[in-house]
């Protein structure tokens, strides 16, 4: 899967003269959504389809600071899947030196708010997940 | 109507050290919403009832910076009225002096999408608008 | 210590008709300044004084969705104390019903960059931080 | 100039299924760093120097809609320039057509918050913003 890449923005600096921790879960939705796309999934398809995949939890682990105008660069990985979750990983780098890493854990529901049986109901997407995983 | 107040977060600022100017333009929809609120057309009813009222244009003048931690004081003031559209008018103040000043201009529409007629659609609505016009 | 109250506001949501997840870590700054306020430390204070407290980490579960304009109340507890870090916690609920669960950890920085020895630096700080941790 | 582009996020729709419109005061601040950056006066380098460039004012003119995952395509011209402000124009297309129509107006400070003559002091960048400016 290819990189994805995000420029830190003007407005994602805070008076620390920083990007502000909360962008980075923004731009780990970035990545993750450039991942999907990527794997044959894209997120906007899945909506359509009347699926939102709502975010279960996340964390973040800032290793160094990052600003305006610095390159992103994100990879995302499958840490874990199950039958009604999965996990990614994220790992961000700035010049090849790793600012932040982060996990982000997802459900699929339908448009009434019930959990989806993912190998059930999307056979291909679970087939995906489960050999996109990390050995 | 009574002002409403915004203290300004450390996460609205920006690396210049000042509260980044797109966020005005919240600080006017959270002002509008108070607003409305107060005039006995809260604004998720108003959506309840399948009525959404997109923003057709915002303008804003920047007077003074503002920073964390603020307190914003905003006045709203509805400037015109026409069975269209309506135009609000914000005045931002900390300490008394006068940070920004705003306008901002929406129409109705149903759900579908279509321009909503307010006096035909929304009789009390259009009332309310058309007393609090400044004169 | 005083509960933090935050109305989710109109631009917090996203199209899936909910507050976006990266909000909550805004959230979590905004109770947590509160709270470093309340207990007379507060966070505009410890800056003029040189002093910087970047996010280590940041954890974030989340149980139920919320959405505008739903009343958020945040209470922060701290977790975890040691000379050069400490560790919150933050329980978010709307109507008594726990919404999301989350976690910060912090350091202090020298406006050098420096890590600093908090008990040496500030032990007021550090004793205010002991004495309010979760026994 | 080439156009720049920005792939709405998911991030910045809100509940009405559309991008909210404060974040198109953002797209403006990206294009403009791009402007800048392809006229030869990238803005971290103008703050190295020690200059700031804060928005005096902005107007905005929503035409249609977008939403997630639209790829907006954003020109920006010279409006208007004197010795101490200058005057953008956005024009914001998706598929070529309009979405929205956008100005704003910058002065330069010194890191004293004094205003500059651009002229006096950056007579290169005047030049520049006269030469590109709209006939």
């Amino acid at each position: 899967m290819s990189t994805y890449k995000h420029t830190i923005q003007y407005y994602e600096t805070d008076k620390m003269g920083i990007t502000h921790h909360s962008n980075y879960i923004r731009f780990m939705e970035e990545a993750r959504i450039h991942f999907l796309k990527e794997a044959g999934w894209p997120y906007d398809k899945l909506e359509e389809e009347g699926v939102i995949s709502p975010v279960v939890g996340v964390t973040c682990d800032y290793k160094k600071t990052t600003t305006f105008p610095d390159e992103l660069e994100i990879t995302v990985a499958v840490l874990e899947v199950s039958p009604v979750k999965f996990k990614l990983s994220y790992t961000m780098t700035v010049d090849e030196k790793i600012v932040c890493t982060a996990t982000s854990t997802h459900c699929l529901l339908s448009k009434e708010g019930r959990p989806i049986s993912i190998p059930k109901q999307y056979p291909g997407f679970y087939e995906m997940l489960t050999q996109a995983k990390v050995q």
